[in-house]
């Protein structure tokens, strides 16, 4: 199964350990695209006949997602990115100005630009937590102020691989009435997650879940739902619109207009692909067990320095070269493997080398990442 | 050259006049959005060799349209969708409680959306200008109140196929210290245009410009700029971000996120095509020449009725059958007319029937339709 699954991504003897980056698409989801592209065209492309074909489109794969995530499609909203669906929540939420809003210092900058932007825009007080050393839960518990209604927190850091504990913090800020609002850029596709302990989770679907580049999503909880106002809006958005917009009361009413439903109907194939790969609970441990094996290995190894004192839980390792002091001296070392075909990347804080490992990566891809890693050295 | 063009367009017989609702994608423009993802998943797809390949794109074709426009590409934001660009400029203005915003009864509901939901979050006073039968300078001055601090109108009336005097409307706002926002999803591609008379202009890319769904821009001229704050923001959007972001100067800091950008490079391609097929001016012409040989094939049919009394000076023919009373009576004769290869679509409001006329659109194509037309009534 994996076999078959490995050939669809025109690997040719590469080592790809950039899924956290942007995931391979495979061969039929990017068929399927291409039919798309021609068949609707025939269709239309503007016509009743497209106009049904990509509405049901668009239902499929929001169907496809719900069941891979085990929520109801209600709660999702179809985004471009993990930042598209990170502004979503962030403008939607009725702010005061004074209110607190607590970002950890682990975030992407893709997490940092909008929570800046809203603060500025609403004369919000930006709270931090620092999360690289110390107990996650109770750093989060110690950094929440009275003033604070969100606290933005990554699922799984981008720059260290760390997991959140995510029931935990979500149960301690309900008990504050604070919302949580996750970045899972590095969660979804990798982790399974009880999404009834989830407020307001993010990420896109170009990463783990190797969709094409501009699908993502926002799910946004039933409890939840009525805080939040759609801010980006068009005619995808409102059931009707006369004499005014009438929103639509689910995750509709967060998606604006014309999209690219060819790139929704690549991400349908790819879903279908995961689930007939294993069970999340099987993939995800597939994970832990590949990337665990480059942790070991790289433990193993005196000239580098492991970011994070325990096994991976999912499927980010990060480690430093004790001898590259810079970021460019990083991304020199990215170079060198990619020449090589082999594929990680360079992160700038903290100082790092981070290689994603998917279910289907194999134990002689890890040995080979060891082996050019200790060459380069 | 036309010929060269069409034999892109898989019509194979097919009668298309529904460019204003998404244009055909070229079959180059096509090859060049697969060939794409097989080269950029090829060289990554996360990697620095595709970084650089993906940001060269993005400049190319950032390039490609500045050129078609006459603007410089500082001043463009690359956006998803018409709505999407009004959005940005919605959202950027510093809007205070009883500011007014006027919106002509002509929007479509694609800008109606994002004008109430602001109109609604910063308790804007709603104003409302009828341009459907007046002079549309006069009716707009007639609407300014004290209080009006932007103007929404289209370039090209989407239920009518009227063209607005750009220049003069926004000669006249700018006399008054307001600005205008214009949408242009049924202008660019269609009519030259001195943006040096423009402020905002929003648009999409899949209509005239024939470019794949999930493209499009905003336009936003110098002197505006520094009066637009950015609202989604992403790690597309700013220079840097240690310790806090700073946004770019120019179009950049309203783009968001990762964007499939295979669709630019489709785009890029597109624009190369209708660069080749002859100047701006004569595909203007050309449009205009056609629909109007389609407007005067309706003037002499009297079983309909046309909306304007003069001749197309855009793309848009609109017209109601006088024996259709009722929108569903308008999508079954659009029904009837695409089972036998023709495309037009069906306008709610004012109800009516609208065909989109391109410049490679044929005489022989014309003919066609008001023969159907003759038949079906």
């Amino acid at each position: 199964m994996l076999q078959a699954l490995r050939a669809q991504l025109d690997l040719d003897g590469r080592v790809y350990f950039n899924h956290g980056g942007q995931g391979l698409l495979p061969e039929s989801s990017l068929e399927r695209l291409i039919s798309c592209y021609r068949h609707w065209r025939r269709c239309g492309p503007f016509s009743q006949q497209a106009e049904r074909l990509a509405a049901e489109q668009v239902q499929r794969t929001r169907a496809a997602l719900a069941a891979q995530l085990g929520v109801a499609g209600s709660t999702l909203s179809l985004a471009e990115s993990t930042s598209h669906s990170l502004n979503i929540a962030l403008w939607g939420l009725d702010w005061r100005p004074g209110d607190g809003l607590l970002v950890s210092d682990c975030e992407h900058p893709g997490a940092l630009a909008p929570a800046c932007r809203v603060a500025e825009r609403f004369g919000l007080q930006r709270q931090s937590v620092v999360l690289s050393a110390a107990d996650p839960l109770a750093a989060v518990e110690a950094a929440l102020q009275p003033n604070t209604r969100l606290v933005l927190l990554s699922h799984v850091l981008w720059n260290s691989g760390r997991v959140l504990p995510v029931g935990q913090i979500t149960q301690l800020c309900r008990e504050r009435g604070v919302l949580v609002l996750w970045d899972g850029a590095q969660g979804a596709g990798v982790l399974p997650l009880d999404y009834s302990q989830v407020d307001l989770y993010a990420s896109t679907c170009h990463k783990w879940w190797m969709g094409p580049a501009g699908t993502g999503f926002l799910y946004v909880s039933e409890q939840v739902r009525p805080r939040l106002q759609p801010t980006y809006v068009g005619w995808r958005s409102a059931e009707c619109y006369w004499p005014d917009p009438t929103w639509y009361p689910d995750g509709r009413a967060f998606e604006v207009a014309t999209i690219p439903v060819e790139l929704l109907a690549a991400l349908e194939q790819s879903l279908a692909l995961h689930a007939q790969a294993g069970s999340a609970d099987l993939r995800a441990r597939a994970i832990r067990d590949l990337a665990g094996q480059l942790w070991e290995g790289l433990k193993a190894d005196p000239k580098v320095e492991l970011l994070g004192e325990q096994p991976p839980e999912a499927g980010l390792v990060c480690w430093r070269p004790k001898r590259a002091l810079t970021f460019a001296d990083l991304r020199s070392r990215v170079q060198w493997l990619e020449a090589r075909g082999i594929f990680v990347r360079a992160i700038p804080q903290p100082l790092c080398l981070r290689a994603s490992v998917h279910y289907f990566n194999t134990t002689g891809e890890i040995a080979a990442l060891l082996e050019a890693l200790d060459r380069l050295d």
